[in-house]
């Protein structure tokens, strides 16, 4: 059930973006956007469409901070896929953007998705309020910026040019910004177009960041490339240091299963309203991609 | 006189950088993005500063948007400046950002400056009124992405590309995109700021900016690289379609002085008060950087 709702989000979430592109020019860097914003699970983009829905929020409303985030997370791997940084032939299990097109059309792409994540949570088509929409903007620029997302891939890369690996807290704090800061912001989302309390879901959003960022070291030694949609081994073949390398394997599910639990209580302000979101908590470490 | 207020302009821009990333991470990725704002004539910035004091805007508010724009600005240099891209060594005299540090870091410095610029135009400090920074973030949004900035480039990429040269109206429109959608948006902004009619510095905006793209041209062909600061003759060794290419030396400068003196007479509704903003347009084509 909660597969099907993810499924129907991301189909929404599709169709959205082919509305707000579709008078864009026909040129390669409009089909590497579209491309690049394909085929994911849509989490981050889910997160948003039931955050809202748990607040009452319109879902015509909540499509636009729903793209956003997707465009910001799509821009992300674009670029972390480069030649220059990560180097991935794949990624959800077709041929990367630089790879189907070339390194230009990825970076231009990119930047395109990022700047176009901040148009569609600054239109008043978004919420009618201007306050809300400057406050998604504000949230949404720290999130993806150099305290934020850029802030644990430049910690990613100086962890890979640094003599000794992280430590668990080091890891945390790389992970806090690197996968982190997104997914909080997905989940806070639907509370701040209801002008609402953040904590529950920030306490919530933290949790799943965390469990999310554990589950995918864990996929990378458990996983099959052909399943995962990308590389897989690519961790331990560098001698970097993961939260499986740090916590052992059992270690490291253990966590994440206790880290679920933990999110899942953070959300009883909202009693069984939020079920979803807790069985998205529990997705997340059961997912096999 | 001019160019005393271009540098206090940029003097001031450069400190409130300082001030907004004074407690980022000391990271390279922020160095960079320090380095990449640095040393720039500060043109667009400069247009903030000055469209606020015509419209009576406080300076304190007008340094948000003038970093904004800036940032956006340097964030586009550091990305074309980028091996897949131009693949240029020298950028305002000095190593270009992936020559200095990597492309890795070019290319997370470049996403960090583009969150950065929508977070500076969504900060409360900015205006007061939720409407205003919504408005800034909307267009600046459009201004730097697939319909105006990325727009350009990728029209610039596909003329590298096609079998034959752009005409006349192709290169005014992929101007209008690359160089002049920013240039447009640093006019406009003080009008923003004050709720005010943007209808004057637009026109003035529109023929400034090709202006400048005419005057670039020129420099590419007449300049040294040492004084321009950055390689020339590149446009005619690719055999690329240009203002000059097409409309000859004497053609493009003719038309830039036409251009120029348009640009002024559109701020007829500001009097004299408007005369820092006619020099600058003059400025604009006498440049030899």
């Amino acid at each position: 059930m909660f597969r099907d709702s993810l499924e129907a989000g991301a189909r929404a979430v599709a169709a959205h973006f082919d509305h707000v592109l579709s008078d864009a020019a026909d040129l390669p860097v409009l089909h590497a956007m579209r491309y690049a914003t394909t085929g994911g699970k849509g989490l981050r983009g889910w997160l948003v469409l039931e955050g809202a829905r748990l607040h009452d929020v319109a879902p015509e409303r909540a499509l636009w901070p729903a793209c956003a985030i997707e465009a910001i997370h799509a821009y992300s791997l674009v670029h972390d896929d480069l030649p220059c940084m990560d180097d991935d032939d794949l990624r959800r299990g077709l041929p990367t953007v630089h790879r189907k097109w070339d390194e230009a059309t990825a970076v231009l792409a990119g930047d395109a998705l990022q700047a176009l994540g901040f148009e569609m949570v600054a239109d008043p088509r978004c919420h009618p309020d201007p306050l809300v929409r400057a406050d998604l903007t504000l949230s949404l620029a720290r999130a993806a910026g150099a305290r934020g997302m850029v802030l644990g891939q430049a910690l990613d890369m100086a962890a890979e040019r640094a003599d000794a690996p992280l430590d668990l807290q080091q890891i945390t704090a790389l992970q806090a910004g690197k996968t982190g800061a997104l997914i909080a912001w997905s989940a806070e989302a639907g509370a701040r177009l209801a002008h609402a309390d953040l904590a529950p879901l920030t306490a919530y959003a933290e949790r799943l960041g965390l469990a999310f960022q554990i589950a995918d070291d864990i996929l990378d030694v458990e996983g099959d490339a052909e399943t995962v949609g990308k590389a897989v081994g690519k961790d331990a073949g560098r001698g970097k240091a993961t939260f499986v390398s740090l916590l052992g394997l059992e270690g490291a599910k253990a966590r994440a299963t206790s880290l679920v639990t933990e999110a899942c209580d953070a959300l009883s302000p909202y009693g069984h309203r939020a079920d979803a979101l807790r069985e998205a908590a529990r997705f997340v470490i059961s997912r096999r991609n």
